[in-house]
């Protein structure tokens, strides 16, 4: 076994704290990875609060993990020691499956997609620890390439945040001619920001805060619009093919679902703890979608990593020490951070 | 003006009674339909009873109709005296914004389509009568042409019931490999069973009550499933391309929406009165959507006829004389119909 260091929650709702365990031995198929950066996700805090059920601790949460491979199995074809790497939201899955033959291995249909963290390994039902950590051995089938363009802290959230905006974005095959709205612009509504404008989409950002415009703008976002200016509303009303809905708070969609045009679709992102309304004429009477989207593929979100560094798109971050993540998670809740906290694991 | 008799709720919520009043002259581009049927459609009531706002008295109800033209405006091209002819929801609409160039007129973008009644003609403003009357005068590119292979009063509700389930399945491109569950067997959901099964997917019927399973099947469905027996529910959870969902009553659509496989739609085709939840994780989890559908356009209206021709599929009928109407509202409301009333406008 490698001992490895890291940060946990000992039990729900308990602040994180230093915490040694031990990671598997490398396997044939595996990578050792020296973790540089982990960003810091809102499901962490969910996850630790245990706000969707059935959490396990001790809990090292982290699932958007960037750093480079010190050792590789004698049977991994694709790294070598040496090359930077990111884990996302999942380390393995069942790989039978129609999903994971697919690609689609946040779908599988059988064990489920295993998570990076408060998960359990598919055979040894060991639990599986995140990237709150020094070291992750993950198989390589579950590890991404990462370009040496970018700065490699910015890159972090885009192993979650960036792939769950990106996978529902060439799904719905948005591009040029396409208007994408964004809910909420925090970690997963700056990034949509970004590659929705990448993709040649029109990006219009539908905020409370009239001053969150500059930021918006400066993210890459042609228009704004202040929701609570029933004027401002009212000029996108059936506008949009699309509204990427990133947004956990409860909220009534029917103003937002209106901004939709004739088969215009709303993309849930993110999960509120109380499930807001459908208003089934608003969906009816201009033949409009709801639909969801978890994640991406590993394919896709290599594909996700490769298109960003095509195009220098990174994360806004705020880079934090790893003493400070209690404090950060503080910050998370209240908004108040532009657009996702990054540990730096060398403050471990 | 030409007098006609019908049937007319007076004010809100009271009952229909014999009704005369008149329609415009037959214009250069009308036709005057001779009506011989028109079907009872749950809308009828939700509009004299205004539960939707807005409802225009005295209101004479019907979109469901069918009978034989008499006489034709003199540039009308594609119909002639003695001709058999249907009248949907709507009787006009812009004509020249996007979604009546497409030949989505339901969705006409300027105007809003005029519905067949409780609606206003565009240019005079002139409340609309529907099909309980004797006669109608209507655009001829608002009239479909009626074959007369098929029993003429089982094909009046085609015109609503008929094309609010035949345009999702096209537009959703329903056909051999995909499994259909439709939800609730009445008006709607009839024809849908019958016409999915016409397509070719393998349809299944899912119902609160066991004792309509013999009824589904011979209406062509081939699985029934008794939604409170959690064993059977099981035996389809992820398992579904679509649900046409035609309960206008509030339902907990969690249980439903599970029932979906990965990038399964529900369609909406019912209205309850109070909006269900959406349960975003449901759609996440497996990129589930639920999506809208509003009755069709003009040209797909007369595809859907001639498909119903060419499959011989009408609907299934209990047909009453127009005196009995406001009883069979009573009987319509505890689903005690199999699965239309249809008027016959001879007893008018």
């Amino acid at each position: 076994m490698i001992p490895v260091k890291g940060y946990a929650a000992e039990a729900v709702k308990v602040p994180l704290a230093p915490f040694n365990f031990e990671r598997r031995e490398v396997g044939p198929h595996d990578v050792l990875i020296d973790i540089q950066f982990c960003g810091v996700c809102h499901s962490d805090l969910h996850q630790i609060r245990d706000e969707w059920g059935g959490s396990i601790f001790p809990m090292v949460p982290g699932h958007e993990i960037v750093g480079r491979i010190s050792k590789v199995g004698d049977h991994v074809k694709n790294f070598k020691v040496g090359d930077l790497a990111g884990v996302g939201c999942m380390v393995d899955s069942c790989r039978t499956c129609p999903s994971c033959q697919e690609g689609l291995e946040q779908y599988c249909e059988t064990t489920g997609m295993v998570g990076t963290y408060n998960s359990r390994e598919i055979e040894s039902g060991a639990p599986t620890y995140g990237g709150y950590s020094n070291q992750i051995v993950v198989d390589e089938k579950y590890t991404l390439k990462v370009s040496d363009k970018l700065d490699l802290a910015r890159v972090a959230p885009l192993l979650c945040a960036g792939i769950t905006t990106y996978s529902p974005l060439r799904q719905w095959k948005v591009g040029p001619g396409h208007r994408v709205a964004v809910m909420g612009l925090g970690g997963l509504g700056h990034m949509a920001v970004k590659l929705a404008a990448a993709m040649g989409a029109e990006v219009t950002v539908l905020s409370t805060s009239p001053n969150k415009e500059a930021d918006a703008k400066e993210l890459g976002a042609h228009k704004f619009v202040v929701t609570k200016d029933e004027e401002q509303l009212k000029s996108v009303t059936n506008y949009f093919d699309f509204i990427i809905n990133t947004v956990s708070a409860q909220l009534d969609l029917a103003a937002y679902v209106n901004l939709l045009r004739r088969d215009g679709t709303m993309i849930l992102l993110g999960v509120p703890s109380e499930a807001p309304h459908i208003h089934a004429f608003n969906l009816i009477s201009n033949r409009r979608r709801i639909a969801g989207s978890l994640i991406g593929g590993i394919a896709e979100t290599q594909e996700m990593l490769d298109f960003c560094a095509e195009h220098n798109i990174v994360s806004d971050i705020e880079l934090i020490n790893i003493a400070d993540i209690n404090e950060a998670y503080e910050r998370m809740l209240k908004g108040d951070v532009k657009y996702r906290f990054v540990i730096d694991i060398a403050t471990l």
